[in-house]
């Protein structure tokens, strides 16, 4: 017995992630519906016409190579090679993502990316895409999803829904009022987020590095900047709710003020920065653990969905990409049905998925509290010395970003015991004194 | 500067938690409106008439004796002393809750307790109770609550609302709907529970050993059952929803049979208990762990709409009533506003609240996997021993249940490492090898 592929497929969403599977179920020949509350990404302007972009790295290139895109979004790709860090008194430090030359990063508009993606989809006569149809109840065990369309209701009667609604996933609600045994844990963070511009310079060039990720970091606050395709930056700051250097202190003291005084360099954009401060609002930092994540192989959940996390990995869209990967790869595995497939696909990824969300929230305090300490900067020295001189060796950071095959779990606990060994390190010897080729071996045996 | 005691405050249902909390807060002079979505529990039969009792124990005796009512309850309380095992073989053995003569937990009915909780609220004139009142929505930054009443819709203009609104609280919801920093965790169990009914005898008596506790542990399934007053015993199963010896294979395989096979000495009441097999649902087993409790001094939620919990340890309705008790004893340290009094409730409860949650889920392993277990029932007849021979000696059940000023978090502490120490112990030596002086010394230093 072997899969039954002429069920029809209802993929609730079109972000990301629900357009990427939709091309390559689309590919694979399956008979594929995918709904988008929001209209026409390409007859539309969208967050108010704000850049939003993204970090996209290997897990997320690995799975636009599978449908066959990467090269169309390396086009749309901005490069960064390191964090530009941004000190107190104005001075600026590059820190390389990678010893190897190879190994970086890229900024990439979220739209831009999202319309390629739902322009590859359309291609394929077998996926429909229907916007402007916002869900609103599913029925999980009899496979109908009901949405508002025009002002009017409509059900779609399917076989199988697979729910990439994003964090606040409808699918999702209605696939653990279903179940009984569902576990889900929603933490939002105490610090939330603003996106602010830079706008490029008068002759249309960058006005601060282009090929890099610009971090501020200042204790219990900070401040990132990347590159846009048009000369701008998108900058997001991050900052607790509430108490010192908080969004209640900077809306009552002044944002001129908060920027005066702990971000200096960023003076000579203050305008724009000071007009978008005020226009866009603050955004919740969250993370969605849950499982199970499909029922009786007639629902799933993939993506945010199933796994919405924090932004300081720069692999929320990673991890969603590297879902369609996996899923494509539990298909080849031929199972003889929809169940069997959908047990085989969470209980593969379900582990990853909870270890980027744990380390996203790391990353939070490192990015935060240690990214301009000391013994923090000198491990990232020896680290860099460890990748230039010795190819094998990788960092957490690295394992995470670049070791586009390894699990994430597995990259957590090794990034995790390595971090552990090379801090304690540092904190006892001299760089000079450190013997490489020994802390190699130990690190990589 | 002190707490403004002229506020109205609205208690969203009264259940046992809110009437107590109503009760407390009357008898202190407060303004108190508490609202139920039931009928009036004086004058209709709940739950389609089933007798659902819970454990009461020191915990929640000490919350109803500050308010007066212990004695009242005491009436209604049938003692267990103990829990009676019944093995496969049909023998059975009691084993003590402790060593001491006076420590023992209390079967009651949870109707005829609500209904005495409601009795005594009434009486004070600044409570309002108002029945039928199903609150459908609530705005936290304007103290409103929207309910649905014979019908119609009606607005409740307050200044501070308290949700006693169970696991499923729509205070809590609303309240975390405001808030951008809340963090939620709902767990439910892959096992499910069903109420079945051993009527009275013929002559009203009690058809199996009345002041006990019975469990049928059976590995990954078992059994309970709790005395009430007219004879009669609720026995509740807990299954797992699918596999082996699950609710699926039971409706499949049948009742009759699964009760023959596992549980012999139950087939004497087979007929009652098939019944009510087939009249009953399958209830879910759910931990809600969530933070913070609180906005603003205007919105505070308590009880199982803080922190629900399964029911393995018997602490449910105790940790409610212990709400209770620290909130009186929050109230008594003189706040100068109910935003300061409501965060020092929320600091100073929150970790009794996930210890005693990771205690019960703690507990259901244990019962389910232990009870019967020789390494288990030898430490079991340990802590008796030192339990009888020394008053100082507490077990990890004894200070959960037994020591009421002990925050649950420090019976967690010390409770898992005596029993830590304790297991390793009879699994090195006959507990005639071990010097009991020594040992008390180590476990109590």
């Amino acid at each position: 017995m072997s899969l039954d592929k002429e069920k029809n497929i209802l993929i609730v969403g079109a972000g990301l992630c629900g357009s990427l599977l939709a091309i390559r179920l689309g590919q694979l020949g399956f008979n594929v519906c995918l709904t988008e509350k929001r209209s026409d990404i390409r007859t539309t302007t969208v967050d108010g016409g704000r850049s939003i972009n993204l970090a996209l790295s290997d897990r997320g290139l690995k799975a636009l190579r599978m449908v066959g895109l990467e090269h169309k979004i390396r086009e749309i790709c901005i490069p960064m090679y390191g964090r530009m860090l941004h000190f107190e008194n104005g001075e600026t430090k590059l820190s390389p993502y990678s010893g190897r030359q190879d190994e970086y990063i890229n900024s990439v508009s979220r739209n831009d990316l999202n319309r390629i993606l739902i322009e590859e989809a359309d291609i394929h006569p077998n996926v429909e895409i229907l916007f402007d149809h916002d869900c609103i109840d599913v029925n999980i065990d009899e496979s109908k999803a009901q949405f508002t369309f025009n002002g009017k209701e409509r059900i779609i009667d399917t076989d199988i829904i697979i729910g990439t609604d994003g964090a606040g996933s409808i699918v999702r609600k209605e696939l653990f009022d279903k179940r009984n045994d569902e576990k889900l844990s929603i933490e939002f963070l105490d610090h939330g987020y603003k996106e602010l511009e830079i706008p490029p310079g008068e002759s249309g060039g960058y006005q601060i590095e282009k090929n890099a990720l610009h971090i501020w970091p200042r204790g219990d606050y900070m401040i990132i900047a990347l590159p846009n395709m048009d000369g701008s930056f998108t900058v997001t700051m991050f900052n607790a709710y509430q108490g010192a250097n908080s969004f209640e202190e900077i809306d009552q003291t002044g944002f001129r003020k908060y920027i005066e005084d702990g971000f200096s360099d960023l003076m000579p954009f203050i305008e724009d920065l000071e007009k978008s401060y005020h226009e866009n609002p603050v955004g919740k930092l969250g993370t969605v653990k849950c499982y199970p994540w499909q029922d009786e192989g007639k629902t799933l959940i993939m993506g945010d969905a199933a796994h919405a996390i924090v932004p300081f990995y720069g692999q929320g869209m990673n991890a969603s990409f590297e879902d369609v990967t996996i899923f494509n790869e539990v298909l080849d595995q031929g199972h003889e049905n929809w169940e069997s497939l959908f047990q085989a696909f969470q209980t593969r990824r379900h582990p990853s998925a909870v270890a980027i969300a744990d380390l996203a929230v790391d990353n939070f305090y490192e990015m935060r509290d240690h990214v301009a300490d000391e013994d923090f900067i000198k491990k990232r020295q020896l680290e860099m010395k460890l990748e230039q001189e010795y190819p094998a060796y990788y960092s957490k950071y690295s394992l995470v970003t670049f070791k586009e095959d390894l699990p994430y779990e597995e990259a957590k606990a090794k990034g995790r015991a390595q971090d552990e060994y090379l801090l304690k390190l540092v904190k006892e010897k001299a760089l000079s004194e450190i013997d490489l080729n020994k802390l190699v071996e130990t690190l990589t045996q």
